[in-house]
């Protein structure tokens, strides 16, 4: 049985990164799931809006399969664009919706962990006051509604290009959503806190880009894989990203992307048969 | 409270017609669920696949709006790409799911009808000596769970341009699925079918165009307004669809779009506030 991932929280865990500012991820083994049933992962993962674009979830889905060479990942995407945690209560539709797509997820896959991205919303009006409370709440009932009492939780942190310009200019107090979010993932169990410093932008001052998105994923699954607080950037994640991305196709991918090219016009129908007898006679 | 229609079938419901082979659809009437809830529509509507496009719910809905000045639609999307008929049998997650979806958006609207294009993944293999019987038990079982017994069917017949290339090639027997289709309108109460004519296809020789999915949201909507099967082709079907794309955005709608160019980095901050000022200040 393959495992999943349920993404929760608003526009930066749905993902905003430009597609074509990095190489796209193409793992057979990387599959989303759509109208309850599982398909081979292609970004935007999360369709919540026209503009949803490059997420964390895909290097992270990336990375986590170079760690599990043999077996398969699924993504539940839920995340909102624009949700205020209030929007997440127990009894409001985006609950109940991330809820009855898990358990859907769930006849067909084994639930590893939730990825939480939120804060935006809440980051003006004192909001920050009552987070921690309204958090607790919700992930106390998710946990408990999913059967998954101890299901890893990773949190990440809120950018600091927030604040200052386009449509991230009233997000003033995102860093006392972000002292409550570790604040929760030190005191809660099985609940790690990752950091988004040194993340970038879109020209909207909001949106992490996409390469950022890709750097934000592997920290997202370096808290998930060692179990462990990621309270500063990796390192070598630069490094990480540029390896992910070099993989190598295997022949289902590549027949894959290029009936993608053949189904959205760009090749002919015989140049596609002629590309996948290439790919299938390839060693 | 809005309207809600459902759209079931696969991927000529969820549509595949490129997006720039037509003028956009933006209308603040129209709504697409989207987690549970609604937003404001723009295509492509129903995201099963990274191939999704234009299907014909755009025109629907816009016809409709034409026709109800004064109320919104919202549209539920639940085709999905490549599914034969017992793929929506009613212990399959295809069925639950789009039943699930539609409960979700029957919170906020009032359900008035159900779209239906399906058969390409039928076919074959003489599928349509059991196509009308399965169908009747996916139908009469979804209206007795929505609780609307008596609600509008719309079912759309398969084009003539399968069976002949591409990825159509294997259809050869879709004249027969459109028999049982017609039979299946003609015979049950509340139901109505309409050609798929004289609609042309994507490259791929399966997939209905864009234009021709705008023709195709035409018929539909005239079967659903007049509750008539419409059998040929509209005589001002295309004169339609240029007076539909004809209409005026609203200011709500000008912004709509340029917060999209805005936020795909299509324009600067200073850009889209002056765009915004000339449009709020517009008569």
């Amino acid at each position: 049985m393959i495992k999943s991932i349920l993404m929760l929280g608003q526009s930066n865990m749905a993902g905003r990164g430009f597609i074509s500012d990095v190489p796209p991820i193409y793992n057979e083994r990387i599959q989303m799931l759509r109208n309850g049933r599982w398909q081979l992962m292609t970004e935007p993962i999360n369709v919540d809006r026209p503009v949803s674009g490059i997420s964390l979830a895909g290097s992270f889905a990336e990375a986590w399969c170079h760690e599990n060479p043999s077996e398969t990942l699924g993504l539940i995407p839920c995340a909102e664009g624009g949700s205020a945690l209030d929007d997440w209560a127990i009894d409001q539709s985006l609950f109940k919706h991330a809820l009855s797509e898990a358990k859907f997820a769930m006849q067909s896959s084994e639930l590893i962990g939730i990825l939480w991205h939120q804060g935006e919303s809440d980051s003006f009006n004192g909001n920050y006051k009552v987070y921690y409370k309204k958090l607790l709440l919700i992930i106390e009932t998710l946990r408990e509604e999913l059967g998954a009492p101890n299901i890893p939780l990773i949190i990440g942190g809120l950018p600091d290009f927030l604040g200052k310009q386009g449509f991230g200019q009233n997000c003033k107090e995102y860093e006392f959503i972000n002292k409550e979010l570790e604040r929760f993932a030190f005191n809660q169990e099985n609940c790690y806190f990752v950091t988004a410093k040194g993340l970038t932008s879109n020209p909207d001052g909001i949106h992490i880009d996409a390469i950022s998105q890709r750097k934000f994923g592997i920290r997202y699954f370096q808290a998930f894989s060692k179990q462990e607080h990621v309270l500063t950037p990796l390192i070598n994640e630069e490094k990480l990203v540029g390896q992910l991305a070099a993989r190598k196709n295997t022949k289902t991918e590549k027949i894959y992307i290029k009936t993608l090219d053949f189904s959205l016009g760009k090749i002919s129908y015989d140049d596609y048969l002629s590309a996948v007898m290439k790919i299938n006679s390839e060693e």
